[in-house]
């Protein structure tokens, strides 16, 4: 190696097949979704399609991906996030793609003094090898002006407690995201930061308490609604369609994270 | 006054009339744009008429703006931001808005050491008091689920010798932004921060040497080439359109503060 | 001028004296504190002096200054920030510097739709011309390895409702640090932020009712009680002495910002 | 568990032995630093030792760390970060700690596209799980006012190429000295960020071409000049000896970050 990282040449990768649109329409794009079963993922795939996207949607459950996505004009495909080959296979038949947007990201409880550091560091992980395996299987399909867009999280910005392995996943994800846009450009690479968002995530993990919790929470918040997760699959094609945006973490926390 | 900021009743401003969408269309949004006569705050404009948006134009000079938005169906109105009184007169025909930006702002050489400190920090005092007038003139009109976009810019991000003036009033906008979306909740606060975008202020800073610099410029950025208005137009939509976003700021910098 | 601010030569100032110590200590330093009666600025004063550096302290009211700091071996000087006549007279006595403290820097209540918004954006004008000020008279007699050190505060990073004004100063304080510190490198630029601090500012503000409200401010904190005017000290202290440090925001607030 | 984090009680840990010192001074405080044997850690030794602490010294190689650090009155320690029974068996004699400073950090090249992710990954969790199983050993016996101190970096604010593991790494300590201040109150959490920084690290990074590296470096920095580990400590014992200090990332970079 070159110790002197500033001045390495950048040459990794194979020459990309040019894209003339200089629209920042997402009409007749090549979108790929991982973790479109459900969440923001789902919705980023509806949202892409009906914006006349040519959508991709990955996830690891096939039936599971079916149902929530019976309708929709799509390909699907499955892969696992822990297993590089699987995701190498999904992006397989796939000849070119201008967007990819990686959903993949979960919250879990986590105490630093006893809990057990190794599985919870495992959150962190996943979240961030997942990410890179899929940049890694994406890469040599992308289009000029193409980009990814990561999944951090408000946590990011307002630590809370029991959380520490949320905290270093969203903002390991939104820093991958600053690092490639740097380090594999001219693709480009950005990240949402959702604050509470009402997903299937959260049934899990609140159960028959999650009404009253997300209104007590939201209650507090400048905007005292919880985001959908609409919103945050407009914020991600918003990232995808403005191709001068890199780099860049886009918050939908309700200005939750300025209170 | 109590002296305990954060404990204040806020009593600020009469009650605002609802708006019952929850869509993020435009459509049939009214949006005021403050500075509609050229560059990001024209592209704003002819971008939210295509998406439907009943706009409201502002400009100093009424000549220029309709020579510029001939063909807009758009209410035009004339006023000057450093003149308060013309401000309440130019929204005073409005009955309700659900959207403003606020296009204001200049660039201008400030040499910290030898230059006239008071005339340059006029730069600062106008783009943040032409904001917070035109936010006193908009706020009685708002409705619910509504949005004020300021106008940033990366040299927050990345001081340059000779914009201290500059720096100062792209850091003073977006602060105002996460300030007011704090205090006046649920009214929503943003701001773009354009990098170095192709706008007709730059033909008057650069003159013939425009296209040179720009081009140097672009050069250097992970995403080589500078924006273009229409882009920064499309992520003020998108502040605008996503409910839950707000204390934003959204940068479209070609990637060009991490290099 | 040039419209490349990137690219423009710095030819401001004359040649600097060297000071030829590398240490980092500051016995013998000549050290100008700018607001030095009270609060965070006597502070500096007196902890500098413990630490040996040669003191010169300047504040509006002679009197005022001198009971202050009775029996602190120093200069003294009058000045007012808003008067730059008088803050070249100040200076010009004093034959070389090695670091200078900026304490200006007040809060005030400030409504966005209700107040004088003149009136009360003379606090930030007030702020930051008064630092740029200070920066011309003190310039010609600073010393290589020299550094200025300004008052921002964690309103920047934690708007509260009523303090649009106090919000903005601080913001643009500390961006005048990093702008600084890469337009008149290589001098140091560097801010301190502190949070709420028992000085006598807050008297003013918060009269009787100010140990009930500290009490209820420091319950809520991460560290359970409010910054001492001499932790503050400290930190201006080190920015001083450690010279690789530009550019940077110190924050001495019991880590509220984070809650 | 509960789902609401924010809300969960804090019954972590046992009592705390109250250290009834109000002063900043850190004359007679016990300060543990872990990676002692060469670079920050080495320095951080020496200018607490300087300062009238009582150190205790943790390195992996036992004679390594004599023979660095022979002549100075210490406890000595050896651990190996990844081996969390290690940490606790050198922690297990120490009867009381005020402060721990956690050098363990290295620097390597890595390749997003083509490198052994999981291999790279390593060193993110290296020292992120060392500096947790640091606070686990550590934690018991913190005193009232005590501190940790993690070590993060600028390529946190300004990633480079073939450094993707550095800057998460970097990032991810940042993140967890804030995520700890927020769940481990009153202890305090923070870190110190590094830019280049001549230490033997970089000897074997760059062989060499380090001293001709550095002085192209260095020539571009706002302060022409990289940081010694000395200034690097001065950082570090700041941060621990204000109190009121917490959550705070001190950046010692020569203002390398934002040009």
């Amino acid at each position: 190696m070159s110790g002197d990282f500033r001045g390495a040449p950048q040459v990794y990768g194979a020459p990309m097949p040019t894209n003339t649109s200089t629209s920042s329409s997402l009409d007749q794009q090549h979108i790929a979704i991982v973790g479109a079963s459900s969440g923001i993922g789902l919705a980023v795939a509806r949202s892409a399609a009906a914006r006349g996207a040519r959508v991709h949607l990955f996830a690891r459950d096939a039936e599971r991906l079916h149902t929530a996505t019976a309708g929709l004009e799509a390909g699907r495909h499955t892969l696992d996030l822990n297993d590089p080959d699987s995701i190498q296979a999904a992006f397989a038949g796939i000849p070119v793609l201008d967007h990819v947007y990686v959903a993949a990201g979960s919250a879990a409880f986590a105490d630093p003094l006893h809990g057990d550091l190794e599985r919870d560091f495992a959150k962190v992980e996943e979240r961030i090898l997942g990410s890179l395996r899929v940049v890694r299987a994406a890469y040599p399909k992308m289009r000029d002006g193409g980009s990814f867009v990561f999944t951090g999280g408000v946590s990011t910005d307002r630590p809370v407690k029991g959380a520490w392995a949320t905290t270093l996943a969203t903002a390991a994800a939104e820093q991958l995201a600053r690092q490639l846009a740097v380090e594999l450009a001219p693709l480009r690479f950005n990240a949402v930061s959702p604050g509470w968002t009402d997903t299937p995530m959260w049934d899990v993990l609140l159960g028959a308490n999650k009404a009253q919790v997300f209104a007590a929470q939201a209650a507090r918040f400048p905007v005292p609604r919880l985001a959908r997760a609409e919103e945050v699959a407009e914020a991600v094609l918003t990232l995808m369609s403005v191709r001068t945006i890199s780099g860049e973490v886009l918050h939908i926390d309700s200005g939750s994270r300025w209170i």
